[in-house]
């Protein structure tokens, strides 16, 4: 498969660590040039210290790169992948023969511009967009210590080692991320700054004066300064960092383009292939003698002997695993399948409601489901960005992760919600537990990058959105979103819900458990809104995206489609139509989107019918011309909203029974 | 108008800081109370340090609180509005009775939930999304610094002072605007962090361990720990920071709450009123005698100096600016208004180039016509997130602001998108300068929080976002935008321009420099496209929001839409079916949503046209239903993007020619 399984005989020659990290230097530097396109100057910078942590550090098995315990590597400088790739191939990752690295950023190929989760084993998160490795990375160092807490260290024991740039540390996230680490004291994350002094505009004092050392130092980091090219001194660095008790930086003066004789030191090296002539002196410079992508079999073998290191740890594990009592609850957490009692609770959850008729906040409804799923299973962790009893995050008996004590299973994030979205990524890539956190549904904003990436990466986060209108009232437009819920919905496979009253929720939070493939979002009101099911039904009515909550006996004349707060509204505006024009109105509720969308075409328009159609949404229009048609009238929000109490707000902006029974009326005449 | 006018006679009674301070107190807590909603605890807290600040440093003149050398004053902490409410009532600004302060947070009231721009006089920037104050005060001393260097410090000399709270500076956003601020020296800026060790969720060890001061210093900032409630102390500090040639933090350790017996120090007074006894028992311990909303004479009288010795230097101010030879220079900068030489010259190069059939990039078209227009004025002021190259924002002869040297007109923003786009807004609020500058628009999420604030305060801030689609290539879908067109669509009141060639860019600058009260957003190719004009109108075609590129000679069979580098694809399209099929299409260019919709809807059905619709954009769907109606096709993104070049891409995503061509004869058929 890989060129790996050719390598039979060890081989005689002695190889140098010098020799290794000439190895990535060559590989990097050919497959951006045969590309004609990526960032060699990183890899060939980085070449040294990514060595010395492999080589004597890393505890990795690529014949199994998913094993639970081994050491997590991200490369938080994701343009410069040509490393990962390259040190992918040297380790002899199956999936990752020397024809890939020739195909660098081509189509199809594992070896794309940055490096992204799932398309090559081995490959721990989706980086690219800056800042966002460290920060996924604090996430899978904090999940390393919560799983040692519930299962011991013989069967969790590993480092999280990072590898950032200027650009990751300029980033805002970082501060997020780097602040949480300190305060929790994750002794098991370990980054190194790839101090260069360059970034695409030229050195980094263009802009920027910071004390990265003293920075992390305040925040309650390990700093060790080292020069990047000193082998040593970058391994006794690993050595302290591991021993210390907080995370740690270890600060490498490293040179851009390290090897190249003309360029190196300068930002041209950093995202363009360094030409042919430059090339052929770099391997002149560095006395490498082999053709491109070409490496020498006993170069290739020392690799592959931090490749056998690992497998071997690898086994030892497994052995203890064997041997372990606590080897099913493991393997249950990692295997991150949740216990049907979940779901058992969750529909007699629906039962009780409907028959109670309960009326409370969907964010209240939040919580009260979460009581059920929390109690149910431990696989939840919850948090919010320092507004728990806003958002109605914590339950019963749930105690919180404290610096040194990770027993337990809630998360106080801070005012961070980037940091958090990263965050829980990063415990949801190094699995064990499903993750969920909260903040105003309007501070989605603030947590985009983090977001998208969980999408991209298609992980199971639960992000609990809530005071998700102009209902949140006297806080005014800077926290009422508007465009949020479009900015969701065009999110690719992203699941947005947005539930109408108790019953929708609890179907919309079993929803967001069982899809393991997709994060979601629970868009959820400040507000208290009835109960508006007419009978429990065993089957997940959210399911299906959209569906009639209320039918006419008769044919419609119109139909009413809403979400979230404003089906209440449409109810209301129906049986006002009913009552004082006779008009049979049937309203759709459509807690999510995405879902319906999903449906057959057949369904979607048994639903929608074909009478005309009024959409309310206390939100933007964008995106609803798609279920109102050609002749629908969409009820919502034109600008940004006010600042007044909830029902002032949604007289002023006309999101009312009345408005909506009115534009029916005009239509259908 | 105010209460302000009815005191007469100065009063006798000895009145002390402490006393006016209480009087902020007083009217917070009641506030507060009435409106059953809002944030006393801050009000409280920071009241003594906002008495020293203003009553003996601050320079503003109520009755002229636009006068442009005024110092600049910014509730980063903005849930805590009543300080500034308080403070505008007490320092009589003409639109802030008492009856605003007793209706708080109500429907209409000038007094909204937190500070709004344009809301209420002297308000300088809408604050409540956490760090985004002290992050656009970073854009407000920088843009002090830059028009005292054109216009000298007998004209500009001012300070710009913010108080921040714990949620401010957890926020990753804090981070890139105290580097920058650091970094540039900005030594006007002095903030005050209320240190007063409670968050929403309860005392901030919960999620922090920060050394703050460590931080800042870090940061090259100069940092003063004081006693917040020690007004001696908190003067001295202020004047430190004043002599200081960097910007300056002080750390106030403060009580939250300060005042109330029993909650002081406690959560409970973050977001709550403190209820009628808790009140009471306050009135009672500061010594407050007084009725609810009521502050004795002398009290007012002693705040009222504050705006009388504003004033007076207001009055000198102008007596400068009236001798001054540089009065016309300064006054036309200071009114934004651009000289008519800028649209000449952008009028001339659409000429040019549509007469050159010049095919390039829309980013190099951009950074052409901004050749043109930094050429025709120095109002322009540019900058990247470290992406110059790319976004190709930088023109001849611009040079770059450095450390202590503000006479350029180049920002190197850092890798710092969220710190750039809230420092935009900070220039522009400040007054002289219409900011600059870019980003990959994908990185739009990263500033997000800041650019909606560009837009509720409608800000004249353009973001040049170039690499706006596949088109990007090879970086691959981390840095491929999907739905960043629809979130910045459904934003209110933002412009987004997504021109199709070189003539379309020149012309969506025009636009973007004309809207006064909007930020625009200027969508970029990274490709070369084709100039697709067939002759050069003196009528700006992109003003209209959409317009017929290519019309057939007759009845047309379809109409193909599309914007920025899919109108080429379009009209290659339309071509194909003119010459394979026969088929007569009309080509529709809509380069801004935001401008067609606000066209009359005669104009709109006359481009839209009857016959059938296809639009393409290498983008999200949602919003295009709008425009395609019920039975449109719609050609675009599915999913997220690859990595690969881009030729690669639009063939594997299908976004071509051939098959927009398809979809039109199948829908015709």
């Amino acid at each position: 498969m890989s060129q790996a399984t050719a390598i039979k005989v060890a081989p005689e020659t002695a190889v140098s660590e010098r020799d290794m990290a000439n190895a990535i230097r060559a590989l990097a530097m050919d497959s951006v040039q045969k590309a004609n396109s990526g960032h060699p100057g990183m890899p060939m910078g980085m070449a040294d210290v990514a060595t010395v942590l492999f080589n004597r550090f890393i505890t990795i098995d690529p014949s199994k790169p998913d094993w639970p315990d081994r050491d997590r590597f991200v490369l938080s400088a994701g343009h410069g992948s040509m490393l990962q790739y390259a040190l992918h191939y040297l380790l002899g990752y199956p999936d990752m023969p020397i024809s890939e690295l020739q195909r660098f950023r081509q189509l199809g190929s594992r070896t794309a511009g940055h490096p992204e989760y799932g398309h090559a084993l081995g490959i721990e998160t989706t980086t690219g967009p800056l800042g966002q490795g460290i920060s996924t990375a604090v996430g899978m160092a904090l999940a390393e210590r919560m799983l040692a807490a519930r299962h011991g260290a013989g069967l969790v024991d590993h480092y999280t080692y990072v590898i950032a740039g200027d650009g990751c540390l300029q980033e805002g996230i970082s501060h997020e991320a780097i602040d949480l680490a300190g305060h929790l004291k994750l002794n098991r994350l370990i980054v190194f700054w790839d101090d260069n002094s360059i970034s695409i505009d030229g050195p980094t004092p263009l802009s920027t004066s910071m004390d990265q050392p003293e920075r992390f130092a305040a925040a309650g980091w390990h700093v060790t300064p080292v020069d990047g090219h000193d082998m040593e001194a970058v391994a006794a660095a690993i050595e302290a960092a591991r021993r210390s008790d907080r995370p740690s930086l270890i600060a490498c003066k490293t040179v851009i383009g390290k090897g190249a004789p003309n360029l190196e030191g300068s930002e041209k090296t950093h995202g363009a292939p360094l030409g042919e002539a430059e090339i052929a002196a770099t391997r002149e410079n560095i006395g490498w003698a082999h053709a491109p992508f070409e490496v020498p079999d006993e170069i290739l073998w020392s690799w592959r002997e931090v490749a056998e290191r690992g497998q071997l740890a690898r086994l030892e594990w497994e052995q203890r695993l064997a041997a372990s009592p606590r080897r099913a609850e493991f393997e249950s957490a990692i295997s991150s399948t949740l216990p049907a009692a979940v779901f058992e609770a969750l529909a007699a959850f629906r039962k009780e409601h409907v028959e109670k008729a309960t009326k409370v906040a969907t964010r209240k409804a939040s919580e009260m489901a979460l009581g059920a799923i929390n109690e149910a299973t431990d696989m939840t962790v919850g948090g919010s960005a320092d507004l728990t009893h806003s958002n109605l995050t914590i339950t019963k008996g749930m105690t919180r992760i404290a610096p040194g004590d990770y027993a337990g299973r809630y998360i106080h994030y801070g005012i961070r919600e980037h940091g958090m979205a990263a965050a829980m990524n990063g415990i949801a890539l190094h699995g064990g537990f499903i993750p969920y956190g909260g903040t105003f549904l309007c501070f989605a904003d603030y947590a985009r990058g983090a977001m998208r990436l969980s999408a991209l990466m298609g992980q199971r986060v639960i992000y609990v959105m809530t005071h998700d209108s102009i209902g949140l009232g006297e806080d005014g437009p800077t926290h009422q979103p508007i465009e949020h819920l479009a900015m969701l919905r065009a999110t690719p496979n992203l699941n947005v819900f947005r539930p109408a009253d108790i019953i929708e929720t609890a179907e919309c939070w079993e929803l967001a458990l069982r899809a393991k493939d997709r994060p979601s979002v629970l868009v959820l009101s400040r507000q208290n809104l009835p109960m508006l099911r007419q009978a429990h039904t065993d089957e997940n009515l959210s399911a299906r995206g959209g569906y009639v909550l209320r039918g006419p006996a008769g044919r419609r004349a119109v139909t009413l489609i809403a979400t979230g707060s404003e089906v209440e509204v449409a109810v209301s505006a129906a049986e006002r139509l009913h009552d004082q024009h006779g008009i049979a109105a049937a309203v759709v509720s459509m807690p999510s989107w995405e879902l319906f969308e999903e449906q057959d075409p057949e369904y979607r328009r048994a639903v929608l019918g074909t009478a005309p159609r009024v959409a309310v949404e206390a939100a933007a229009r964008l995106g609803w011309d798609r279920w109102i048609g050609d002749n629908g009238v969409f009820i919502g929000m034109t600008g940004f909203g006010a600042s007044a109490p909830a029902p002032d707000l949604y007289r002023h902006f006309a999101i009312t029974p009345e408005a909506v029974a009115e534009a029916a009326r005009k239509l259908i005449i």
